[in-house]
């Protein structure tokens, strides 16, 4: 029998996180405040086979000393299903339904809790970060993709199986580019950072990277300041949706695209003052996320601390709770 | 000291329940099993104090037993704020930011909740309706307006001050017609019954209610088939939103619109098809209402039977809860 994730006392000890991404997965060591040490990072290869990737992931897993940690949380790409405890996440073909929480468990003899990456991100804004202070609100990161978490009552609502928070596929222009995953008008399209590069490269912009493409919107390039314009009322769109149905009050802005947020926050900032001036639905305010970073990896330390900030379904999962 | 919502032994006894709409107010006695009796209805005229209003409503509150009654529930259209108490409907001006449970409690001595109309419609859906058996679901009343609410593991979010679930306020076509509320593109001006009947007489339809619009569309009208066929895909975009957002496995549709559930059902369901077939968001069932007309006042006295079925903000609500 395993021991509690839920015992006070073990909340006192440190998490093993593991941060599960498309092109590397990071561990570390997470204390109960969120601070982290002992990083390390993997890079995982295309071509790795499913056994392979978990062989060299328990490797550094076992490299760490287990008798002191409490518990090991995992914040992965998606999709998930944490109530199987399996992932699949679209940029390691490897694994496919592949039995991760199993295989942790199994590995170390210690609890695992597993969620999806940006529901972790949201988690570590909400517990330590921008959305200390309140209860409803969405988190979201604009980086290679563009994902989030929604904050209801204080908690982040894992959905279903663990995949909600897709806000880079909520569609905000109905007959909008076509998105990789086939909808059209994703917000993805829109407001991830190659995104950004494609739109404006597209329209005769010659660059790179995000990065470039703000820098030349602040140094007041016409074209730059289109495609960040037409990014940030995409992205006021999906906070204004979260608004509506879910009357938040804040939305945290996280990811490699906000590392220029003197471009986009005040850009957001009109695109949402615009699109929900005269409606019926609460203002929101919006700022910028405190780790945008290192949001997941210490969100996935924080979901074995904190359980009580996030929303599983009660329902299916015994192994989870 | 009033007694307390949450008692067991009181929750076996009946609600009043009252159902505040913008035209008229309903009250009834609901059994926990959601079986109502003794409704009664008073027509709110437009030029009616706040106190003459109040008063009206405390009269036939008044003639019920009241000594046999575990508490009150309300649903009210919105906006409202529940922490404070007060309601401030649009479609009732006499009422804003009037204290309604405060006048409630103080002229009956009983303990009273306040939700939001279509919240309530929702719980009366999630405990003896159609989203029974899922836990992660959205309901949608198709009517004079478009409202709804959320369901996330297995509970109606209430939203911060009330109000969430504002779907008829989402925004589906950025670019779109202007709704009332002075957003552009809200779902409302595609889907609600007096929209349908607008956007048919705009392009040559012949006719005056939303019952006749639908017929003709069965009948094969083909300026009525378009009409519903936008309508249909409004309200799969809104959907489809849902999905990405929260992770939700079912749609409950209600309101007068879907009284043609023969024809709305499958348009609403090809357009969920159609917008969700090529993407990573799960797929989602689309099915009819089980209290299409008692929704909100059947929900009204649930939310006092059963207030586990709600998400209410834990936060500055000790009058509440």
């Amino acid at each position: 029998m395993m021991s509690s994730l839920d015992d006070t006392s073990e909340c006192r000890a440190e998490v093993l996180a593991i941060d599960i991404g498309g092109t590397k997965i990071a561990t570390a060591l997470v204390a109960a405040d969120g601070s982290i040490r002992r990083r390390q990072v993997i890079v995982t290869a295309a071509h790795t086979s499913a056994d392979d990737l978990a062989a060299r992931l328990l490797d550094v897993v076992s490299g760490y000393d287990l008798a002191a940690i409490a518990g090991i949380g995992v914040g992965t790409a998606g999709p998930i299903d944490y109530r199987r405890g399996v992932v699949s996440p679209v940029n390691i073909p490897a694994w496919r339904d592949f039995p991760l929480r199993r295989c942790i468990e199994h590995s170390t003899g210690l609890p695992v809790r597993l969620a999806g990456d940006a529901v972790c991100g949201a988690v570590a804004e909400r517990a330590i970060g921008a959305a200390q202070a309140s209860e409803w609100a969405i988190f979201m990161v604009l980086s290679t993709g563009v994902g989030g978490g929604y904050i209801a009552d204080g908690k982040v609502l894992a959905g279903r199986l663990g995949n909600a928070g897709l806000v880079g596929h909520m569609v905000v222009h109905p007959g909008g580019e076509r998105c990789a995953c086939g909808q059209l008008g994703c917000l993805e399209v829109y407001a991830s950072g190659p995104s950004l590069v494609r739109r404006a490269r597209a329209i005769g912009w010659v660059g790179d990277h995000p990065a470039e493409l703000l820098a030349a919107c602040r140094a007041g390039d016409a074209l730059a300041a289109q495609v960040v314009e037409t990014a940030a009322d995409a992205v006021a769109l999906a906070i204004a949706q979260a608004a509506a149905s879910l009357e938040i009050e804040l939305a945290v802005l996280g990811g490699g695209v906000m590392r220029s947020h003197d471009v986009m926050l005040p850009a957001v900032r009109n695109a949402v003052a615009r699109r929900m001036r005269d409606g019926v639905v609460s203002p929101v305010n919006v700022v910028g996320a405190h780790h945008s970073d290192d949001a997941c990896l210490i969100g996935a330390g924080l979901i074995v601390h904190r359980p009580d900030l996030l929303t599983l379904s009660s329902r299916n999962n015994a192994a989870e709770l």
